[in-house]
Parts: structure tokens; sequence; C-alpha cells
């Protein structure tokens, strides 16, 4: 199979001929040390145990991954920092009426997996970050708990003030529900998984089968991610151990309501008991009851109390120094940190990452050190809000910034298709590296094999490999969207499905079982993110390109103007439903409907500055490509072209950030200030039109055109000394 | 109310500005004698003990309804036929392995309703036509059994050959279910309600609510309908006394295998021990279980047993001669056979229809007497097969061809919108009348309140009412697609959902509770079916228009060309994903799907005969209406234009029928071949490209433009004669 992918590709992007010989020489030499049984017998090891922030088995984890990367010939260091981390007290859910019931809030041993028996040091279900409260009221069923919830309650005359509510997990990163809560006045959440996203109906149930049984929890920080990542009582700098911190009184990323994850076990009896008008069709769960919205009669007790003390967060960082651009940084992270066991999470992503770092070693040890620096790092307090990542990041943010050529991160992995978010100026890069790894299972590539399931789900066909926009929810989020540093996220999935996630039964048995039992999609991942660290260290010229990138922006910029034409023709029809009364008509009057407020009519926008400045780009863009025609051998003043290119995603930063938060300073991709790890691309724009906020739309297209007219001018100059 | 509507309309279809004032006064005072109070009481008595075809309670049904129609002025004649009527001797369904089950077969009396307490005469669950059969085999689930189900399981290398089929009722009539699965090899079918589609997940369940329980089962007729409907043993004629009857062996629309419908609450345990792959998600209900496909290890025994017994269908058929045209009937009709008690099918419908001859009648006795004759029947033994409507129209058929304008059916019917479908030939007519009878709960016209309705759900208003096109499920079935009368079924509802359709809970106290129980609905509809009957039975020239025809049908062709472009896509589609392996590679191998079969390419279908015919349609329609601008008065012939329009319908059938069932005369309107009471409309052309018969597709392109033609040019020997 190499000879055949080395037939097929004798040229790499930033590699003379030459130079791409040798270095495919090194990726077939590199996959040749792979081997799987060494990702099997560490997860073994690093799942064996729970291995939260602070825990016992933790500090074990780390020490195994330093000792293994010293090992390796890598230079390691320990960065410890201090970080916020609350442990539940007191747990207790009790419906005090109709019936009294009490949530078990527990996730049983299961027959055949041993590991779900180790409570010991096992956190059990629970959402970090919420605050502390005892809060009793009738309950409200919210759905999803998202904007569009809210919409249909108003319809319904039903307020959240002074309730409880509970909402199903799913349909929007969970911290939005108790955020949306708290602003709409409630005093308390519950969330839960319903079985119909994540249950029986999906599957047979853990031990049987991989879904979530009725008993599995899924564990989750709510801090307020979308505003700021790390730990909450250092915003913006390292939580160092000298580092000032705010009172905790101050933290601006803490929950406003207490808030705690429950199992469907444990919802059933609360939901059941709810009457009220029956909850609309697309609420409904997969649970044997008449969904209800109420509020009431159930009347519910939440009571939590947490530890709220300072736990150490340690960051495994492992430095390959860079024979010719030693100042020029390739980062590949992971982390190990896990909510119990994290077999799959994290520790999947982890031992690919580990694996990669040994054969780097191996080949740097025969005498291939890369030309750049190399660095593996294993993230702590991923979990509780992307901790360890966020406070390296804040801590050695100069450096990082003025070093840093891209970050590659991995997380949880299992089988079936390359799954691939990150910086579109790299996806004309990766394209190629999707096209020369090999599917474990068929006889084609990674990229032909998501081409073909792309296909098969009613898609057109790729002509390249389309990187996803990034969000959140992992350790890429310090490095791209606080610093602008370019980025992936990658990971394998679609025939790995389960219920595990962030549950007691993330175990080793259970990833075994049913994710990729001989973990040859993990040394498939080790090949993908290898070959994307291993040519951005090797390349002669970094294999930035920017078509790719217009035409992204290009499509993004087509979808906030057709957002802002079709949001104006619904307000305008929604309205004109009222103003006649159609509303009002159409209701059945044993409903109790209200009709809908009217909104706000969207004006339309100037859109030119935007425009122009992507007229600017693809011209720029057109250029650059032409300027690299003739091939890497002749581009001229490498090492200042390249320090230009290892800057370029920096370029899509403004310092002032965001609106509402300041720490988002990417103006291409952010997660959604509603929405959590789900992307919204040109946020500023995107986001004031979604919100509804019009006064500031120009404002963000303006910025977002200077955004991209400085890029296009780093762009000018990079062409300039290339000739 | 009545002077508004008098004012806005003060020119009627079909009358002369000095007849519509006398016609509108008449409507007024028609009004005026509707007394909800009358709908009450029948509803009462007619639904107080189970009233199926041949039981006791029916007779008095018949005898009650037929000293009415006496009593308000009609010459009213009992017809009885003899009509085979299958009841249940042994119903068995069990589980004998891999745990043992014997399903209930029952539906218990609930809290609150006497009536279903009454089991004497009560005719279980059971689906009438089921051949006798006594099977064992392993259990395969099959979605709805449809045939989009099929290749699903073909293309998990499942066949059902040999097995019994469990399939959830809707997505389909159920008699296709039993059909298809016997065409595909089953042994046997079992048909279960899902709470998803009907119970607990669409709302609380009887007799807290009014959604079906655990218990309630859906009877109803498997008889093959899209063959034919009516006495299987007397196809084509009537089932009188001394009719010839076939041998049941030679019985063409009995099913091929044995078929009963459950419960839920029997389904769960079957279901439950299914294993085999999980059905895809589209496939899975509301049951709190993994929804697998099997077959097995659920192995089930079925065994039934019937009473293969003719029974007296009778139709009472109430008369009132007309005064000018006495040989032009309009016929109004609805059923009074119920499965059990029937308070909402088909009472709700037969009490409207009472009070609209009672009103015509106390109309007739103070001196308006219609122009043409009315006639007012209630149809014996429906829910086995339309069977009494059937045969009376198979007995009569030459004069109702000769002589009947147009039949007006309702069935059950409810709360909330106006439901009507029918002749576009009408629809003008039709929208008049929407517009002329005001909403019970709100201060507007049932047209307006119906338009909200389609506006809310995101619909483009209507201009005028828009008639849907007929399928199969009620009598109209022989007067339209039989015989070629112009035909209306009429009904409200939106705000009277239930789960009581064809179970022991379709009760009077359900439909109080849970329906109309004010019957303003029934008086509202009272008003719509008696303003068409008088309309028509009155007008000076009949209100058929054929713009609204022609526009209709235009779409309909629009929608067949679309629909064979779309398939040739999705073919070349389908077979290049198979041709290029794109299949095999999406496939998860743990799934072991098979790469479908590649299918027949979709050839290029000359439509211009059609076009020209419609081309003719346009302009002949454009005409008619040209010819008619100056308002009735000036139409010459009135008596031999009226004749031509009477049998215009009739000119849209063809003797020899559609192709595989002959009894379908319509060309225009049928239901489904493989949905059953689903609608297809030019059906021989639209049935020939979905089920790939491509060779027929262009023959039936032929037969439809000649239809089309003939219809045209009787529109334009109107239009000589109006002149």
């Amino acid at each position: 199979m190499s000879v055949q992918t080395l037939t097929a590709q004798s040229t790499i992007m930033g590699f003379s001929d030459e130079a791409a010989k040798t270095q495919l020489q090194l990726e077939a030499n590199y996959d040749k040390l792979l081997n799987a049984n060494n990702l099997d017998e560490w997860m073994k090891y690093l799942s064996a145990e729970p291995h939260h922030v602070g825990s016992p088995y933790d500090k074990k984890v780390v020490d195994f991954v330093a000792a293994k990367f010293k090992e390796w010939g890598f230079d390691v260091r320990i960065e410890k920092f201090n970080v916020l981390f609350p442990t539940p007290k007191v747990r207790l859910v009790e419906m005090t009426a109709p019936t009294k019931f009490k949530a078990s809030l527990t996730e049983p041993p299961v027959e055949g997996d041993e590991y779900s028996e180790q409570t010991k040091d096992a956190l059990p279900g629970y959402n970090a970050f919420s605050i502390d409260g005892d809060v009793t009221a009738d309950l409200v069923f919210v759905n999803y708990g998202i904007p569009a919830d809210y919409e249909e309650l108003e319809r319904r005359g039903i307020s959240v003030k002074g309730k409880i509510v509970i909402a199903k997990y799913a349909g929007s990163w969970r911290g939005i529900k108790p955020k949306l809560a708290a602003e709409k006045g409630a005093i308390g959440c519950l969330i839960y998984s319903d079985p119909e996203d994540d249950g029986y109906y999906q599957g047979d149930v853990y031990p049987k089968g991989a879904f979530k049984n009725e008993y599995g929890i899924q564990r989750g920080s709510v801090m307020d991610m979308p505003m700021a990542p790390g730990d909450p009582l250092t915003p913006g700098y390292g939580s160092t151990d000298d580092a000032k911190r705010i009172d905790i009184s101050e933290a601006k990323t803490l929950t406003k309501i207490p808030v705690l994850p429950i199992s469907y076990h444990d919802a059933k009896p609360l939901l059941e008991a709810l009457e009220g008008p029956v909850a609309p069709s697309s609420w409904r769960g997969a649970l044997p009851i008449t969904y209800h919205i109420g509020p009431g009669p159930a009347k519910v007790h939440l009571k939590l109390e947490f530890n709220w003390e300072q736990r150490p967060a340690y960051n495994v960082i492992a430095t390959m120094k860079g024979s010719t651009y030693p100042d020029e940084w390739v980062i590949r992270g992971n982390h190990h940190d896990a909510w119990v066991h994290g077999a799959s999470d994290p520790i999947s992503g982890l031992v690919a990452l580990m694996e990669e770092a040994r054969a780097v070693g191996n080949l740097v040890k025969n005498g291939n050190k890369p030309m750049r620096t190399m660095m593996y790092c294993a993230w702590g307090a991923e979990e509780q809000g992307l901790l360890g990542s966020t406070e390296w990041v804040e801590t050695h943010a100069n450096e990082l910034k003025q070093k840093t050529v891209a970050y590659i991160n991995t997380d949880g992995t299992g089988a079936g298709f390359l799954g691939a978010g990150g910086s579109h100026t790299l996806e004309k890069f990766f394209d190629q590296i999707s096209k020369s790894v090999m599917d474990p299972q068929t006889n084609v590539t990674v990229f032909e094999r998501r081409n073909a399931a792309q296909q098969v789900s009613g898609g057109a066909p790729w002509s390249h490999y389309e990187l996803g926009a990034l969000g959140s929810g992992s350790d890429y989020s310090p490095f791209f969207q606080h610093l602008g540093i370019a980025s992936f996220n990658l990971g394998f999935g679609g025939e790995s499905s389960g219920g595990e996630y962030h549950t007691m039964y993330d175990s080793y048995k259970h990833y075994k079982r049913f994710k990729d039992p001989n973990f040859q999609y993990g040394v498939a991942l080790a090949k993908v993110a290898g070959r994307t660290s291993l040519r951005l260290a090797n390349a002669e010229v970094l294999p930035f390109e920017f078509s790719h990138f217009a035409n992204t922006v290009n499509n993004y910029a087509d979808e906030v103007t057709a957002l802002a034409g079709n949001l104006r023709k619904q307000v305008e029809q929604h309205n004109a439903l009222i103003n006649n009364g159609i509303y009002a008509l159409a209701n059945n009057p044993k409903d109790n409907l209200k009709v809908p407020d009217a909104k706000a009519n969207v004006p339309h926008f100037n859109f030119a500055p935007l425009e122009n400045a992507l007229e600017n780009l693809d011209k720029q863009s057109r250029a650059f490509s032409k300027a690299m025609q003739n091939g890497v051998s002749n581009v001229k003043n490498k090492a200042a072209v390249n320090a230009i290119l290892k800057d370029m995603e920096r370029a899509l930063t403004k310092e002032h950030g965001l609106p509402k938060r300041p720490w988002y300073k990417h103006h291409i991709y952010a997660p959604g200030f509603y929405t959590g790890y789900g992307v919204k691309t040109l946020p500023g724009v995107r986001e004031a039109i979604e919100q509804g906020e019009f006064n500031d739309v120009e404002k963000q297209i303006d910025i977002l055109a200077s955004v991209i007219n400085e890029f296009s001018s780093k762009i000018d100059k990079a062409i300039s000394l290339m000739k």
C-alpha cells in the first residue's frame, strides 16, 4: 500500500521534489514503526482506574506518559497549574409532590465489566461549575432548553421564572441549558439523557450493547465556555502557583443556578408526574410516557453542595528540538484526564498520540531530526473546561504566538470515517494527507472512504477533503480561537457509536467490545496526525495556501447574507400572520395558545465592505498560487516567507475579540454563544444577525472586512518576498 | 352572520341573480332549522350498543334512521344485500420461543365509560377478510410493511419467506401490509399500533385522554380494496338475494395469508424478543425497547378461524323527488354500521346527515321543493369494504350513471378545520360554499379558518378552497371511481384527534369528551353539506366549471413528468454509486449490509399526447368560462346543457378501467395500488412510472390523453348548446 501511495503522490505541498522523496520515505518508515499492540497495552494501563484531575491515578497517568516520552528521546517537563475544581459534597434530587421519589443518581456495576465496580475515586454524576444551591419548585420540561424552546413555552404562556427546569441532553452543548434557563428566571436545572437521543432507542444498551442504559449519567462541565474556557479564577492568564486569583464570587463563567445531570431512570418519574400541555411532537423522547410540559404538579427539591477546591492540573510537554528552525513549533496534543476511566475519552486519542511520539523518537534516533521543533503534549483538566491547555496557553501566550506553526489536536477516537476540522489555510495540505493514508478495513484511502459515506448519505462527491469548521469542545480552542494558531482536530468515527460518553461505563472493556477493538483506526489516526505533524515540521516552505480559505470564507459570507435575507422574509411573514389575525384563527381554542409576539423587522445591511474584502482576498490568493506554481525550489527567502506564513492565522484575530467575549479573538470561527460547541463561522456578523442585534451588524461587517484585508495584505507581503 | 354572508355573496354559481336571492334565503332558513341537540340525542341512541353489519342493534339503527326519514317526508326504502362477512371463531397469537407469551387480544373496560363494558355483540379485534390460517414461524419486524421497507430488508439480506411479519399500523392503508408481505413470501402477518403513531406518544391515553391506551386494537378490513371494494363473492355486480355467487376460493380480494391486528401491549413482548440487526432509525417507534428486525429468535404461532357467513347489509335510501328535474339526482350518503359502537365512526357524520335531511324535509313541507331529486342514504357494511354502497351502486349502475349529478359523502367527523376532497369540476362551486359558512368558534368563515391553518403550517395562502383529490376509504369510491359520478367527501378535523378509531373505545362518552362536545362542528358540517346538496339540487345551470379542473390536472401532469425525471436521476445516481463501489466503501463491515441491486434505467417518455390534450383542455375550459360570463340567465338550452354537465365526470372514465384493476374506471383519481387509501392522481401513468413498468407508460399516456380529449369535446358540445 505504501508503494502505491508513494507512486501516486510524488509531490507534497511545501516540499521540493527531492525533499518530497525523502519525506515519503520517512513516512513509510514511520508507518512501519506503528504497533497497534502498544495502543492496546497503554489504554489498558491508562484507563485502569478513575483518573480525573487531582486524583491519585491521574498523577500516575501523567508520570507514565512523561516517562514514556523521556524514554523515546524527548525533553520532557511537567507543567502544573492550580485550577479551581469543584467536586460534589451533596447531591440530592427528590420529588416532593404529587408523589415522593428520590433520584438514585448512581450508576450500578454491570456484568462483565469489572471497571464499573471501581467506585473508589470515581466522580459521581454531576456538572462541574454548577454553583451550590438548595431550591424547591415546580418542574417545567423545556425540551433541549435552547432559545427556540423558550419561544414555544411563551406561546403556551408558560414561564420558568422561579421554577426548576428539566432539559434533555443534546440539541446544544450542555452548558447552554442552565445558562439560558437562568436568563429566563429559572432557579434550578436538571439535564437528563433521553433514551431517544442516547439510550435504548439508539441500540442495545450496556452491557448487552454499546448504548446508554437507564442508569448512565453524562457528566460534564457547564462552565460558560462560549464566554471563555480555563480556570474561572484566573481569567485570561495562567493559574500558576503565584498567580493572583479573583474571588469565586467574581468568577464570570460559573453557572447562575444549580444544575445536575441525571439518568433516564431518574428522569422518568419526574417527567411522568408533569401535567399541563402535552409537549410539541418535536420535544418528545422515547420514554414510554406522554410528555407534558408542566409547570408541576411535579415539585422538585434540588440540593447541591460542592467542595470548591484548587487541584493540580498537570500538562506533560515533550519537546523534540528542530534541526533547522528550532523556534518554529509544531504542537500536537491530547488530554489525559478523564471523568472516570475514560478509555474512549480521552485515552483512545492519547495512545495514538503516544505511538506517534514513539515513532518520531525512533526516527530521530535513526538520524531523522525534524527541521522544526515538535512538541507532544498531554493536557490535564480538559474535562472541566480545557483548564490545562488554556492555562498553559495563557501562560506562554507570547512565545506561542511568536513560534507556533500549527496545533494538531486529538481527543477520544473510534472507528470508521476520518473526521477532520481545522484551518482552511491548511485544507489543501490536509487533503494530500487524507489521500495518502489507507483505510484499515478497505483497500482505499481514508479520503475515499469518507467520500463514499458522503455520497451514500446524499451529498455531492468531494474533490478534496473538506475540513469542518472548528467550534469548541477540546483543547484546540485556546490555540486556535484565543491565539490564532492554525489548528486541526482529528479523529475517526461513524462505526463506533455508543452511550458511554462521560459515564462510569467508558471503560477498556467497553472500548474493546464496541469501538476499535484492534486499534487499527487508532493506528490510522497516528498515520494521519503523524504525517500532518511531520510534514509541517519538515516542509521547506510552510504548506499554507489561500484559495481554499478564500472559497470557504466566500461560502460563509454567502451564508450570512442569505441568513439576513431569509430572516427578513421570515419576520415579514411572521408579522403578517400576526397582523392579519391568522395565528389566532389557526389556534385550537382548547390549547389556549398565545399569539406570538411580533418581531423586529430585519433591515438591509451594507455587505459591500465584506464583498470588497473578499474580492481582494480572492485576488491575493490567486496571486499566491501563481507565485507558488513553479514549486518550492523557486521560492526565494524561504525563512522570511515561512515566518510570514507561520503567522498568517494570527491575522484573523483582533485583540479586542468578539462582542461580549473578548477571550475569543478569531473572527472567522468561534463556538456559538447560544449553541456551545457548535461552530459559528464569521461569528461577529452571524451572531449579530441571529440574535437580532441589528445595530451591530454593519460594525461587525466592517471589523470582519478589516480582518480579511489585513490577511490579504500579509499574503501580498509573502508574495513579494517569494519572487 | 347570515346577513354578512348574504351581503358578501349575492351571486351563486349556477343561479341567476334572482334565483340566487331565493336560494340564499332558503339557506338562511335552512341554517335556522339546524339544532345541535338532535345530533347529540341521535348519537346517544345510535351508538348505544355495538352495531356492526348483521348485528341486532344495527337493524335497530337502520329502522330508526328509516323511520326518521319517513317522518320528515321522504320516500324511504331499505335495500338489503347479502354480503360475505367473516367473523372470528379462533384468534390465537402466542410466542413459543425464546420465551412463552400469549397475547390477550382484548380491550378491557375503562373507568368512566360504561360503553366499554358492553362486550355482548361487540366484535373483538380482527381484520376482516383475512383468510383462515394456522402458522408458526420466526417473526420479522417490517416497519410499516411498505415497498421501501422491503428494500431495507433486502440490504440486510433478510427475507420474510416462510416467516411471520409484524408491521406497524400507519404508513399505508392496512390492507397493503398483508398484501405485500404475502407477495414477499411471508406466511402470516400481525399489525400493531405503535404508541409513537397511535398511543401515549401522541397524548394522554384513554380514559385520561383521547389517545390509544396499551390495549386498544384497531379493527379494520384488509380486503384488497385497491383492486375492488364490495362483496368479494359478487365482483362487479350487486349481491342481491338471487345473485350468482362465486366460490370463496375464487374470491380475488381476500388476503393470501392470515392477518390479525394487536395492541401495543401485546406487541411489546414480541418485538422485545427479536434479535438481529437494529432497525433503521426511521423504523423505530415509542416502545421502551431497542427495535430489532429479527428474524427470530421470537417464534410466533398465529391461528385464525372465521365464520364465513353471509349477513344482511341494509341501505336506507330516502328520496325527495325533484320538482323540475326528477330524473337528476343529488345523492348524499354516510354509512351507519360501526366496528363496535362507532360514535365517531360513522355516527358523528350520520347524525349531521340526518339533521340535514330533517331540515330539507321541513323546507319542503313549507313549500320549498328541490328542483332536482335529493336522496339521503345510510349505507350498511361500509367497514368491511364499502359493501353496502358498492353493492347498491353495482345494482343500480345504469340508472345512477344516467341520473346522478353528484354524490356527497361524509363519514366520521370532528372539530376544527374543514377538510374537503372531491371533483375539481366542482372546486369553484365548493369554494363559494366554504366562504358562506361560519366557523363555530371564530368570527370567520370555515374557508378563512382553514386558510389560516394552511398558512401557519407554512403553506402559501389559498385564494380559493383547494379540494383534495379523493383516494379511497369511504363510500364515495363506487360512485366516483367506479361510475364516474362527481363526488365530495366532507368533514371537520384537526382539533379532535384521538386513538379511538375502530376500537372498543369509540363511544359516545369518548366523543363528548374529546371530539365535538356540543356538536357545533356537526352543525357546521350540516351547513356545508346541506348547501352543497341544495345548490346542486336547485341550480338553474349545474355549477360545473372547468378551469379549476384544467389547472389541477396540469399540476398533476407536471408532477408525473417531474416524477419520471427525478426517478431517472435517482436511478442514475444509485447505479453510479453501485458501479463505482461507493456503497461497498461506505458500509460498516460489522453491519454486513449488502450492496443494493442496480435498478433499470428510466427511459425518456413521450408526454406530448398528454401535453397536447392539456392544451386543448385549457382552451375549452377558457371558452366555457367565456360562454358563462354573461350569467346563467343568458345560457340557452339549459336542460340540454345540464344533461351534458351532469355527465361530464363520466367522460373521465374508461370502461376497461385501470391496469390490473378494471373496477376502477376513473383515469384522474384512484386509490394507490401500493398505498391503499392514499390517492394516486393520473393513476395509469403515475403508477406505471412508480412501479417501474416503463413499457406501459406511453400506452397510459395515450389513454389519459384520449380521456382528456373526450372530456374537452364534451365541453365544446356544452358550449355550442349554450350559445
